[in-house]
C-alpha cells in the first residue's frame, strides 16, 4: 500500500512542491540562496533522514527536465558574444587541469591505487553550471562580467570534462587512443559550433517565421510549445554529442534570446514558469540522491580533504587566469568560487566509476558528498562575503 | 540503441511537443478544435501508424499531470455557486442511467453474456470533463449557462460513475452489498463537500495569509509553488476518495479562484503555462493509447453501434433534463453533446474489465475506440453546428 501511494504522480508532485516550499523557508530563515535551502530540504526528506522521497525514475525524469528548462531560461538572458571570449577558454582549461591534479595527488596521498586516483581526479574536473547560474540570477548578478565569464567557461568546461573523462577511462583500461580522443573532441566541439550557428541563423529565423503564420495568431501558445520543443531537441542533440543535456538547452536559449516575436513574452514567461516548478524538483533531487547514513567517521577526513581540494583547485585554477585576463580581485574570486559547484556532474562520474568497479562504495559516497559540499558552500560564500556590501 | 534513445526524457519531450505542434496544424487545417487535432496527431505517431511514441510510464505520468493541471486551470475560472445547482444532479443522474441501459441492451443484442454487458454499460456511463471543458474554453464559451451545467453535472457524474462501477463489479462477482455501496458514496460525497468547504474556508485563507509573509515578497514564485502543491494535493485526496484525480484539482482550482493575492497573476499565468505544455501531452496520450491495427472488419459494426449509442444516450439522457430545467433547445443540445466525451475515463473502465477477464480483447478495443470517437466527434459537432453563427 505504502509503495502504491508513493508511485502516484500527484503524490510525488504535491510532496515535492511541499519540500520546495520548505526549502524556500529554510533559505529565508538562514538567509541563504533558495538553491541551498531546497537542497537541504531535499536531504531532510530523502533517505538521509525522513525517507519520504525516493529517487524513482519518475522523479529523476522530472528533475532532468527541470535542469534542462533551467538552463534554457538562463540561456535566454545571454548573447553568444557575451560568453565566448578566448580568456574563458583558459579559465575552463586550468579549471580542469588543476582540480584533476589536485584530486589525483590527494587520492595518492590517501593510498588509493592508480585507477581510483585517476577517477577521483576526473570527478573533480566538472563544473555544474546550473547551481551558480541560478544563484547569480537570484542575486541579480547575471549580467556582471564575472557571471559571463563563469557561464562561458562552464560551457567549455563541459567539453573539456568530457575529454578528461574519456582520457581517464582510456588510461585506466589501457586503451587510450589518440584517435578516439580526437573523435570525442570533434563531436563535442562540432555540436557547440554547429549548434550555435544553426541556432542563430536557422532556428531563430524559423521561429520568427513560424510566429507569423496564421496558426500562431489563432493559438499564441503554439509559439511557446515551439520554443520548448527546440529546447528539448537541443538537449537531445547535446547528449548525442556526448555533452550534458543542459549545455544543449542553454545553447537553445542563447539562440532564441534575440528572437523578436509578437508572442515573445509568452514563451519567455512560460519557460520561466516551467522552470519554477521543475528546477525546484531538480534541486531537491540533488539532496535526495544522497544517503548520509553510509558516511563513516573514518571517511570524514577524506571527505573534508577532498572537498577542500575541490574548492581550492577551482578557486585558484579559474581565479588566476581570470585575474590575468584583467578582472578585478573580487571578480576573479567570484569566478573561482562560481566555478566550484560540482552538482550532478561529479555525481554522474562517480556513479560511472562505481559501476565499472574502479572505486569502492565508500569512495563513491565521498565523491557524492564532495559534490554536495562544493554545491552548497560556494553560494554561501558568494552571498555572505563576496557580494556583501 | 533505439530503445535507449526513446527512454531519454528530452527525446520524449521534444517529440511530444513536436507532435503537439503538428496537432495544432492539423486542427487549423481542418478547422477543428485543437484537442481534436492533437488527438489525431497522437493516433498518427502512436502504434496505429508511425509507431514513434510509445505509452511509457514516463509519458503516462506526464499525461496524468497534464490532466490534473488542465482541470486546475479550468477550476480557476469558476465559482462554486455557478456549478452546484440541483438540476445538474438530475442531468448527471440521467446521464449515467440512460447510457448504462443503452450499453447493456446493445451488448445483449450483440450476444454478449451478462457480465460483459454489465461492463459495457458501465464503460458508457463516464464523462470526461477535460475534453469538453477545454473545447468550450477554446471557443470562449466557458461562462455560458450550458458550460456551467456541463461542468457541474460532469463533476457529479464522476461520483455516480464510480458508484455505477462498484455496483457493476458487485453484480458481476455476486458480492454486491448495500453497505459497500453506501461507504463508496459517502467517501466520494464527503470528499466533494469537505473539499469544497475546506477549500473555501481554510485553503483560500491560508493562501492569502501565506502570500503576505516576508518569504513571498522575497520569492514571489513561492505563491505559484504553493498553488500547484494544493492542486496536486487535492488530486491525491480525490484519488483516495475513489474519484478521478482531476476532480480534485478542479475543486482546488475553484477554491483558489476567488483568492485575492498580490502575486495572483503569477500563479494563474503559471498554471496556464504548465497546462499548455502538459495538457497537450495528455491529449496526445489519448491517441497513442490506441492501436488501430487490432480493429477487424467484423468488429466495425459493433464499434459503430456502440459509439452511436454512447453519443445518443448522453445527448438524450443529459439534454432532456437540461431542457426540463428551463434551458433553450440549443443550450440543452449543447449540454447533451458536451457530456458525451468519454475520454480516458471509459478507457480506464475498459482496462479494468480486461484485467478481470470480464471482457475479451476485441471488446476492449471496441470500448477504447468508442471512447475515442465520442471524444473526437462532440467537439466537431459543437464547433461546426451548435455554435456556428
Amino acid at each position: 500500500m505504502d509503495h502504491l501511494i508513493t508511485s502516484i504522480p500527484e503524490f510525488q508532485m504535491s510532496l515535492l512542491l511541499f519540500v520546495a516550499l520548505a526549502g524556500y523557508l529554510i533559505a529565508h530563515r538562514i538567509n541563504q540562496s533558495a538553491v541551498v535551502g531546497i537542497i537541504l530540504a531535499g536531504i531532510a526528506v530523502g533517505p538521509s533522514w525522513l525517507g519520504l522521497v525516493t529517487y524513482t525514475d519518475f522523479v529523476a525524469g522530472l528533475a532532468h527536465l527541470g535542469a534542462v528548462v533551467l538552463l534554457f531560461t538562463i540561456g535566454l538572458e545571454f548573447k553568444l558574444e557575451d560568453i565566448s571570449k578566448p580568456w574563458y577558454f583558459l579559465i575552463a582549461l586550468l579549471g580542469i587541469l588543476v582540480p584533476w591534479g589536485g584530486g589525483f595527488f590527494l587520492a595518492k596521498a590517501f593510498n588509493f591505487d592508480f585507477n581510483a586516483s585517476v577517477f577521483i581526479g576526473t570527478a573533480l574536473t566538472a563544473t555544474s553550471i546550473a547551481i551558480t547560474a541560478n544563484v547569480l540570477r537570484e542575486m541579480g548578478k547575471l549580467q556582471t562580467q564575472a557571471a559571463k565569464a563563469i557561464i562561458g567557461a562552464a560551457v567549455i568546461d563541459d567539453v573539456l570534462a568530457l575529454l578528461a573523462l574519456s582520457i581517464s577511462e582510456g588510461l585506466v583500461s589501457g586503451t587510450l587512443s589518440f584517435s578516439s580522443i580526437v573523435i570525442i573532441s570533434l563531436k563535442a566541439g562540432a555540436f557547440l559550433v554547429v549548434g550555435a550557428l544553426v541556432g542563430r541563423l536557422v532556428v531563430a529565423k524559423l521561429m520568427e517565421r513560424f510566429s507569423c503564420i496564421k496558426l500562431c495568431s489563432k493559438y499564441p501558445e503554439s509559439v511557446f510549445i515551439f520554443a520548448m520543443m527546440i529546447a528539448f531537441f537541443y538537449a537531445l542533440m547535446a547528449e548525442f554529442a556526448g555533452l550534458s543535456a543542459i549545455i544543449g538547452s542553454f545553447l537553445a536559449g542563447i539562440s532564441l534570446a534575440g528572437v523578436k516575436v509578437k508572442q515573445g513574452h509568452i514563451f519567455k514567461e512560460g519557460a520561466e514558469h516551467l522552470q519554477i516548478i521543475f528546477a525546484s524538483i531538480f534541486f531537491i533531487s540533488l539532496g535526495v540522491i544522497l544517503d548520509l547514513h553510509v558516511v563513516t567517521p573514518t571517511l570524514l577526513w577524506f571527505i573534508a580533504a577532498l572537498s577542500a581540494v575541490a574548492l581550492l583547485t577551482k578557486v585558484f585554477g579559474c581565479g588566476i587566469p581570470a585575474r590575468l585576463s584583467g578582472m578585478s580581485f573580487k571578480e576573479s574570486l567570484t569566478v573561482g568560487i562560481g566555478m566550484a559547484p560540482r552538482g550532478e556532474v561529479a555525481m554522474i562520474v562517480a556513479l560511472l566509476g562505481l559501476n565499472q568497479n574502479l572505486i569502492a562504495q565508500e569512495t563513491y559516497v565521498a565523491l557524492i558528498l564532495m559534490s554536495l559540499l562544493t554545491t552548497i558552500i560556494p553560494p554561501i560564500i558568494l552571498r555572505n562575503w563576496v557580494f556583501r556590501r
